[in-house]
């Protein structure tokens, strides 16, 4: 069996760290496995390089900055290889040059375009354990890297070309929970997600595992286990929403507060403004989460959307720089938001669940101000102050006991 | 004009320095100057790498504390291209694989074998300042360091390779002096020395510049320049014996404390083991410093060689070891030597140098255990309790004013 195992920035925090990550390689080669490791950066270390870099100019280039970056992952590979050495595994430490890691020519958040994994086949017949460095890659003697959660996309990708069995990604959480355990005691380790659950619930929140790796590991058909390098638990295992054992109409509950919604009252049809709207948000780099459009007349829509609380006077300047061009009557900004959402493969074919959700809020006198709904999920947009009660009561409803309902069962 | 700029480690030791670093660059590219940086790692970081590799593995891989080491001149080199960047100054961080210097397969201290000058002529031709991280390599595709002192040896080698004409050596001292003026306060700055002087100099504790990187500069004719990055003072210009504007008898005076002197007495001429000894005790990492040997009888001789203090136990140890090999009558280690050298290119057509030497400590009774002489030196070994006083006299006799001796003038 071979496995691709990545281990994140806290999991290697510290040399004690690297000694317990050391512990946990050697336990699987012991299981005659063949594996592979991928590293992230020691703890802060990356966000440290960036501030040193800012200290100098606050707009570093990203050629050098990724150069900057990419020293992070090397240090704690090459501390990784030593501490398996220490143990008498052989191990060989690799930068993503090295590792023929190759990515589109674009630094900050390139893609990796192929992986020559002749390099690593030969480690591994020298029986040896790689250590490659995550978050990092060449492109045309350039050094590259992937972006934030770039490990977890590396972790993937090398166990897709390596046709790992399984891609191990350990954190310093247990696995995916129904909903945050910090905010409700009840909330579950779940033993099985699918792929699109997990996206879901990652996008949403739960930020485990970064959507990019996880998009990776549903179109290359890799399984995954997140778990942590700091117990011996089993961890979450994410595969195919087809192989799961047992499907739930809702896996989990999600939940971001900090949420503003700009409405956009008479918008004129014909001026097709909006394309020009969410282009010059994506421009200035402001995230545009939920988007609801209504017909109010033949001619008019309204166009309400949701952009993160430190956005809303950014978006409200770009869109009021618009007005000519898309023809609106009125501008509302609305501040003070929360998002919860309802996550689960099982939806698909229980339409009631929507209602279920609407009412439990219902119950609890809660406004909703939107709602956005995909096969596998149900957001609502609340006001911020009943975020808490909401999730507590939405968990309960469909998560606890004897309230839970299996889907089609 | 070509130059290759190389600042240590305290010349980028923080963000600030870097700037300052930059700030010097751009006055080299503003006189028309073709500019080629090459760096240190900042401050302690190498230390501190090589401390956090230890605090998992005392005794760590070559190899993987070379890929870990490596890193930290990776990070200087960006952050002086960013530097360099803020100030509209194209500039393109190069790593030792991108910049094309290649090694012998060796790893901690690697010779440079050659460099592939067409990335760094490209970069130039393209108008930017490649800034290029020392004291490393690669053999292989493996990445490798130089040893000790080997971003000096990097520079020299660029700019042997590059054809500069110039090559300047940035650190926190101004030049190099007549001796330490932290015990001498008439000590002076030398505008000029020659490649051997400096050689004796620097292997004699002026530790400016590395023996290894002087070596080079020698045998490619590379004009060297040591200077300050944290002054505008011009610095001492290191350059070929003969091409000397001005030479003078004695050109400085180096010291060194805690010396022993270990002597064999009555060694058995017949059975060659005195190269058995200095093979043990050179791969035991014991540097033996100055050898003395000289005939008692027909059969015997006495040989004796001076080590730094904390090596002593261990050369004992070796030497009686290999007393039946050798067949020596006596062993005597003394401690609490002094090395005192007076070095200068015009020694050579000036035979009266060394006894004025040895009147100058006689005058102060200061006893000479040990002579060791070059063409372009005269060592002492004294009792370092008198270290002190012999350098203010010889630094006296030698540099001061009417003293001074200008060699076949």
């Amino acid at each position: 069996m071979r496995i691709v195992q990545k281990f994140g920035g806290t999991s290697v925090g510290s040399p004690e760290r690297i000694e317990a990550v050391a512990d946990i390689v050697r336990k699987a080669t012991e299981l005659c496995h063949e594996v592979v490791v991928v590293v992230s950066a020691m703890g802060d270390t990356t966000d440290e390089l960036i501030a040193l870099a800012h200290q100098i100019d606050p707009r570093p280039s990203a050629r050098e900055l990724d150069a900057l970056m990419a020293t992070g992952e090397q240090v704690s590979a090459a501390l990784v290889a030593i501490a398996l050495q220490k143990r008498a595994i052989k191990a060989r430490s690799l930068t993503g040059w090295q590792a023929g890691v190759a990515t589109e020519p674009v630094h900050g958040a390139a893609r990796v375009s192929s992986i020559a994994a002749e390099k690593l086949e030969q480690v591994l017949a020298d029986g040896e354990v790689p250590v490659v460095t995550g978050f990092q890659g060449i492109a045309g003697g350039e050094i590259t890297t992937l972006g934030r959660g770039g490990s977890d996309t590396s972790a993937v990708a090398l166990a897709a070309v390596l046709k790992a069995d399984l891609c191990e990604i350990y954190t310093d959480v247990t696995g995916v929970f129904t909903t945050d355990p910090r905010l409700v005691a009840a909330a579950r380790k779940l033993p099985q997600v699918s792929y699109d659950e997990m996206l879901e619930l990652a996008n949403l929140g739960a930020q485990v595992l970064h959507p990019r790796a996880v998009e990776n590991a549903k179109q290359f058909g890799v399984p995954l286990v997140v778990r942590s390098s700091f117990t011996d638990e089993e961890g979450t295992v994410i595969v195919d929403g087809n192989n799961l054992e047992q499907r739930h109409v809702v896996t989990g509950i999600a939940f971001e507060p900090e949420v503003a919604r700009v409405a956009l009252i008479g918008v004129a049809v014909q001026r097709h403004g909006l394309a020009a709207v969410f282009t010059a948000l994506a421009r200035a780099g402001v995230n545009v989460d939920v988007i609801v459009q209504s017909v109010v007349q033949s001619a008019e829509v309204d166009v309400s959307f949701t952009v993160k609380e430190e956005d809303a006077d950014l978006t409200l300047g770009i869109v009021r720089g618009l007005r000519d061009e898309l023809g609106y009557r009125d501008l509302v900004c609305e501040s003070g938001l929360a998002k919860v959402s309802i996550v689960g493969a099982g939806m698909i074919s229980n339409p009631g669940v929507a209602a279920q959700m609407f009412q439990a809020l219902a119950d609890l006198d809660i406004p909703i101000r939107m709602v956005s709904t995909s096969e596998i999920k149900v957001s609502c947009i609340i006001p911020a102050a009943h975020m808490e009660a909401s999730v507590l009561r939405l968990h309960a409803e469909f998560l606890e006991s004897e309230a839970r309902v299996a889907a089609n069962s």
